[in-house]
C-alpha cells in the first residue's frame, strides 16, 4: 500500500489538467420520471460513458500521467483484473510506457481481453490475495515499474475526485453528492473536491450490504475488514484502502448501505427509464436515494454513475 | 388512410419549428471502436433518448400541433398499442386535448400502461385489423376526432423526417444516412430531408428478412404486401404505408435485408460498447452497415437509433 501523504484538492485539480486530453468530458443526465419517482432533483454523471466505461481511467490516467519521465520509463504495474487494470492498460499505451497486470487463474477472459488489447503483459497467479501481492512485488522488483494500486494510492485517488469536479462545475450546486463505494477510491477522491470546492454539500456513500465494511469503519472510528463480501456489485467487493479511510473519516462521509435486490431494481429503472446501460456498482447510488426518501426530499442531489461494464454473456440473447 | 397530398421538405421544416420547444435534440454518439470495427465513420442519431424512447414522439407530436385550433378540440384518435400509441398520448396532454387510443385484447400491460399515463382513453377490440380499424372509425364517428396513422400520414411523416434534418445539421456531411423501415414513417420523412438538405447522400433502409415488404414493393415498382412478418424487430412488424411507398420510390432508396441473428449481435455490439439500451429495430441499422463492408468502407454513416424500448421484463434480474 501506497505511504504518501494524503492527497489535497489542489492534486485534484492537477489531475483534471493532466486529464483534459485523455479522458471525456462525460455528460450529465437528467430525467423527469426519475426526479418524479423520487421527489429530488436528480443529476447523474455518466462515467458508464467514460473511456473503458468506467471512472477508473481517471485514476489510473493520472497515476501514470503523473510519473516523472525517469520512472515512467520502468513502467507500471499493479493486480486488478477489472476495469482498473484495463485502465491502467489504456493510460500507459497512451504514455507509451510498458504496464504488468497480475491477474488470477481463472480471471473471466472477457476482462483479460480488454486489458490483452492495450497492450499490457498479463502475469497469471493462484487466486489468493497473498499470491497476487507476491508475484506483484516480483514483477516491481524485476521490471522496476512503479505500482499503481486500484484505489489506495494518491494519485489515482486525485484522479478520481475529477468526476465530481466536473460535475460541480457543469450541474451545481448540490446539497448532496452520493456514490457507490468499494475501496474508496471514487469516494475519497469526492470528498477531497468537495472539501475545497463545495464544502457545505454532503457526500453520501451507497455500500452493499453484502459488503458494509466502510459503514462497519467509519461507524467504529478504525478500518474494520473482516468480512466475505456477497454482493452482485462486483466492483465493490474489495476492502476499503487505509489512506481512503483516513479522506473519508475526516470528511464526515455517511453510508448508506444497500440490500442487492433494491440495487438491481435500481439498475433496471436506469435501463428502462435513461435507456442506459449502468452495472449494479453504479445503480446502488440511485438505490440509495430511493431508500431513504425522507432523507432527501427536494434536494439537489448529483449521483455518479460509475461504469457500465455487465456482462452481456448472461442476458438471453435471442436468437442464440 | 390519409390521402393528403405527399408532404414535401418544406414540410420538415415547418415541424422542426413546431417541435423546438417539445421533442429533445437528441444527441448524436461517436465510437472509435465501432468505426474500427466497420470501417466506416459513424454517427448516431440518438433516438432512443427522445422524449418517450422513440422518434414516434416527433411524428405524432407535428401531427397534434399542427391541427387548426377547431379541429384540435375534438382529439386525435389512433390504433397503436406500441410507441405511436404513447406519443400521440403525450403529445395530446401536452396541448391540453383528448387522445383515443385503440388498443387489441391481450396487448402488453406495460405498453398501454405509457398509453394511459398520460391521460389517453383506451378502447379494446378484437386482436384483429378489420376490428381496430372498425373501432378506430366508430371512435371517429362518435367524437370528432382526427385520426392520427402510425406512419401513412403526412405530418407523421414530416415529423419523423426532423430527425435526419437535425443529424444532417449537427453531424453532416454524409456520404449515407442507414434508418430501419417498417412502415415507413421514419424512411420517408428521412428522404424527404436528404432531398432538399443532401441531395447527393444516399438513403439505405435496413429491414428485416422476416419482414421484407419494402424490398419487394421498391423491386416491383409497386407495393407487396402480402407476408407474414417473422423477426425480432417488434417496431418493423407493420407494412408499408402507401404514401410511404411513394416517397421512398421517388427517392431511390436502397434496402438491405438482415437476418434477426446479425440484428440481435448489433444490439448487442451497441449495448457493449456505447452502452446504450437499444431495441432490436434501432440496432438493425448498424447490421446492417456491418453486413456489407465493402459497400459502406470509407464513407461516413449517418444511423438513426430510432427508439430504446425494450421489454426488460424477459431479462432475468437476479436476484429475483
Amino acid at each position: 500500500m501506497n505511504e504518501l501523504p494524503l492527497p489535497t484538492a489542489a492534486d485534484v485539480l492537477s489531475a483534471a489538467t493532466r486529464l483534459a486530453s485523455h479522458a471525456a468530458l462525460t455528460p450529465v443526465l437528467r430525467s423527469r420520471e426519475l426526479d418524479a419517482l423520487s421527489g429530488a432533483r436528480l443529476a447523474f454523471k455518466a462515467e458508464h460513458l467514460q473511456r473503458g466505461g468506467a471512472f477508473k481511467f481517471r485514476g489510473a490516467c493520472n497515476a501514470v500521467m503523473a510519473l516523472a519521465p525517469e520512472q515512467a520509463a520502468y513502467g507500471v504495474v499493479t493486480h486488478s483484473s477489472g476495469n482498473h487494470g484495463a485502465a491502467l492498460a489504456l493510460a500507459a499505451r497512451l504514455r507509451g510506457i510498458a504496464c504488468h497486470v497480475v491477474v488470477p487463474e481463472g480471471a473471466v477472459a472477457a476482462k483479460l481481453a480488454n486489458i490483452v488489447r492495450h497492450g499490457a503483459t498479463l502475469w497469471r497467479c493462484a487466486p489468493t490475495i497473498a499470491a497476487r501481492e507476491q508475484l506483484c512485488a516480483q514483477v516491481q522488483a524485476e521490471t522496476g515499474a512503479r505500482v499503481v494500486h486500484p484505489y489506495a494510492d494518491a494519485q489515482v485517488m486525485a484522479g478520481q475526485g475529477t468526476a465530481a469536479l466536473e460535475l460541480l462545475g457543469t450541474d451545481g450546486p448540490f446539497d448532496v453528492l452520493v456514490v457507490p463505494v468499494g475501496g474508496g477510491g471514487l469516494a475519497a477522491g469526492t470528498a477531497l473536491a468537495l472539501r475545497a470546492y463545495a464544502p457545505t454539500t454532503r457526500l453520501v456513500l451507497a455500500e452493499p450490504s453484502g459488503a458494509a465494511d466502510t459503514a462497519a469503519s467509519l461507524a467504529a472510528g478504525a478500518l474494520r475488514l473482516e468480512f466475505t463480501p456477497d454482493t452482485v456489485c462486483d466492483g465493490l467487493r474489495g476492502t476499503l484502502g487505509a489512506p481512503n479511510f483516513a479522506v473519508l473519516r475526516a470528511a464526515g462521509a455517511e453510508v448508506i448501505t444497500v440490500d442487492d435486490a433494491a440495487t438491481v431494481q435500481a439498475m433496471r429503472l436506469l435501463w428502462q427509464i435513461t435507456k442506459q446501460v449502468v452495472e449494479p456498482s453504479s445503480a446502488i447510488a440511485l438505490a440509495a436515494v430511493l431508500a431513504e426518501p425522507a432523507r432527501f426530499a427536494g434536494q439537489r442531489i448529483g449521483l455518479v454513475l460509475s461504469g457500465g461494464n455487465v456482462d452481456l454473456d448472461a442476458l438471453p440473447w435471442r436468437p442464440a
